[in-house]
């Protein structure tokens, strides 16, 4: 059972499939009954609930508080702004009735027929629409301003391809929506908010990302600007990892939401809207995972620390809980996570196995000799590193150990994509380099038609035009025309 | 406008239209563009939210873990468990479709025929079938056992009367679905969820509750038993407040979950479902707010305390918020969420009368005449008493208050509960006591068809069998047969 726990499929043998066995032997989710649907298991909602936690206090820290707005959405609403339709109505799971009935031939329950809704109603599949016109009640002068909500929910879109995580028909996220009495505001809301995302990206994820704005194709249904953190993952693709969006006053205007400014006139009111998802697991499965299963940063990890007594008989497992005990107390004081798994029905080794799987930052093993020698067994997941070292103070070792390990795995992260980004000039040189994987930073003409042309030939599309790096004009490697700046191209999942 | 704010409805004029009045203008909740479905908003949310903390907590404390099971059933899942399909059947959202597309006549989207569903899904009503099919693949063993699952999740039943808060076609909640080796240990899950939502209640929401078994008619659909806890509404009606069910093995039939015991011979797994939603926040605001408003325990406050400064020009302001910041710094401190209200567009007096309609349990106002006697005017929410007393030391004053306004509301519910409640020995006084609202202990023959004739001609139903109070067994008030001992009846939410 251990070896076969990690008996994976390599990374460098089939990536996509190394991801799929991973989710599955990680604990983290299974395919359900449900079309494209996936049950999000205890040990991968765990790591979910700390990302959840950690989002929300910092969206509370920049003002933000939490509503809840309803599943459905009349049919009309998604109508109203033009390129929100465009975007939404062709994925939709559509409510047409209200009832079911026994079936007249016996045969369990059917739809009643008579029970006909006279608008059908549309799982949210984001909800700018049913807020956008909940907030035309709440706003009507600039003192009701700003508004800064946000919500934790499902949402559905009916993906044909689907993978756990990252493309599933159903999803949870957050949703932020946010209203404004300018312009300026609501951009340095959207700008606020992506830093937010970057920020808990770096620190919490550990995953380096970059940060940008999208090009036309690749933005929103119905914003202005879209903003992306992008990160990229270990096959070189790029991984949107959230996304905040500047609507200007496209949904005030489709909802007729005007507010009565300082000079006492009428004015649309601005938007923003900033969204992460569950998709947030994936990301951070093919940042640091490896042939072995999961690696967690220690910051979202459910278990930190995980202690496995190795004993013969009942007196050796007593004598080390005894000796374990204040250690456990110590380390839950600190705030550390620690599980003392002295279960008797399995053995050692499979704890191991499954411990290392399921990506536990820091293993502890003590058994009679480590008794009789004062030390322990102290393995990192990130490095698979042994070491046997002194019992006493091995809670201030832990505690340098997790520390080292949250710096240890954004490292490696960044070094990963920084020998994957590639400065391409000529298209010949993109097609060859595109195969590889990897970010490409190449000058593009800034034109719909050209990226449309290069994500037909090589499946590449712009990640974003980054708000950082080298800013030098140039000229676009397909068309020759001029470029504002280099661009990122990459696969994308 | 803060005249406005408090000319409500009084509850003895109108208790129903009291009620709606207080959630709009508490800012709890209001009806959406989606029928029957609310919109949460912002304070209504914070205060489910350290509901949704407190409770999680307590869950995490008895063993379980989160997890997330899809929205949406497929329709034949409903009709595996007899019972189950015709409590929920009728009253599903079905999903029959998965794509929009535009309206050829230019009318905006319609639903697009072609994308019908082979299958018909059902938005989940509870989640027992889709749970239980997924716990199929989860359980082999003994070993597997107990699973000890939590769902924090929207559901959906159509209701045609719907009320904000107490009934909604959308609504939010928690759903535990545990699963075990044994009946006795099924058995004592339920009755140990059951005492988590009774502390809770007690704890918490300052709310007494009525422990007890569900007669065969108010069981949930597919449960042996289904275990309540009843609160009473000030209007006499009682509200059941959570219900925690133990299932048999119904759905391990229904679903063909069965595990090898410890000899190895397959038997069919023993389980429990327990849930408690929005409609808590009913109980809360029908058990302690009053003609002013909101009154909240300060337990589940989201803003504890609110300190309005009372000034004549920006310099009295700023010598007031010198003197106020440290209290602030020491409230924080002592995990008090208190709120300095120094906002410059609200007059005083309306900033009192809002923090009295939202139940903010102390409120601090402090003046030029305070700074020079070192006072400061202190205000409880629940009785209304004003006292002006010394700043230094305020803060113990507050935790004080704070705890005994938490006592107090507990102590006030309880007294009027047992004030409301009778004991009855013929139907025809029953029948008239009735009419004057609250709980009424009589004894009854223990049929479905006593139950359903005292149900037509009283509107009065068994809110319980209740597990404390006088045992002694009698005879049926309304048939003379006899009766096991006396159960709690009462109109109900």
């Amino acid at each position: 059972m251990a070896k076969e726990l990690k008996n994976f499929t390599k990374r460098s043998d089939n990536y996509s499939q190394w991801y799929n066995e991973l989710v599955i032997k990680a604990d983290l989710a299974e395919q359900s009954a449900v079309r494209g649907c996936m049950v999000i298991k205890p040990y991968g909602y765990a790591i979910w609930e700390k990302m959840q936690r950690q989002l929300d206090d910092m969206f509370k820290e920049t003002g933000h508080q939490n509503a809840y707005f309803p599943l459905l959405i009349p049919k009309s609403f998604l109508s109203r702004e033009a390129d929100h339709v465009e975007g939404f109505a062709k994925e939709c799971a559509v409510v047409t009735h209200y009832r079911l009935k026994n079936d007249p031939d016996g045969n369990g329950v059917v739809v009643d027929p008579a029970a006909r809704l006279e608008e059908e109603l549309i799982i949210r599949p984001t909800s700018e629409t049913i807020i956008w016109n909940t907030y035309k009640n709440w706003i009507h002068s600039y003192r009701d301003l700003p508004i800064l909500v946000n919500q934790w929910a499902n949402v559905m879109r009916w993906e044909m391809r689907t993978r756990m995580f990252l493309r599933t028909a159903e999803f949870l996220w957050q949703e932020g929506h946010t209203a404004h009495a300018t312009k300026e505001e609501a951009q340095e809301e959207a700008h606020r908010m992506l830093n937010v995302y970057a920020t808990f990206a770096r620190d919490y994820m550990a995953v380096p990302v970059i940060t940008g704005v999208k090009s036309a194709n690749e933005r929103f249904a119905g914003a202005i600007d879209t903003f992306t953190i992008e990160a990229m993952m270990q096959d070189g693709k790029a991984l949107q990892s959230g996304t905040s969006h500047f609507l200007g006053q496209n949904f005030a205007k489709a909802f007729d939401v005007t507010f009565m400014n300082k000079d006492n006139k009428p004015e649309y009111v601005w938007a923003t809207s900033w969204g992460a998802s569950t998709r947030l697991m994936g990301a951070l499965i093919m940042t640091h995972s490896d042939d072995n299963g999961l690696v967690l940063p220690p910051r979202l990890a459910p278990i930190q620390v995980v202690i496995v007594p190795i004993y013969k008989d009942n007196d050796q497992l007593k004598t080390i809980s005894e000796r374990v005990e204040p250690l456990l107390t110590e380390l839950r004081r600190r705030g550390i996570s620690v599980k003392y798994d002295d279960a008797d029905n399995k053995r050692p080794g499979f704890k191991f196995a499954d411990y290392e799987v399921k990506g536990v930052p820091v293993r502890l093993a003590i058994g009679a000799r480590d008794l009789e020698n004062g030390t322990v067994e102290i393995m990192r997941r990130d490095t698979l590193e042994k070491e046997t070292v002194a019992f006493d103070g091995i809670e201030d070792e832990i505690v340098r150990l997790l520390d080292d390990i949250q710096t240890n795995l954004f490292r490696k992260a960044l070094a990963m994509r920084e020998a994957k980004t590639y400065t391409v000039d000529t298209y010949d040189e993109f097609k060859t380099k595109i195969e590889e994987g990897g970010f490409i930073l190449a000058h593009w003409d800034g034109t719909s038609e050209t990226e449309e042309k290069i994500k037909e030939e090589t499946k590449a599309t712009i990640r974003c035009i980054p708000f950082e790096g080298d800013p030098t004009p140039g000229k676009c490697m397909v068309t020759g025309k001029p470029s504002a700046r280099r661009v990122i191209f990459a696969r994308a999942y």
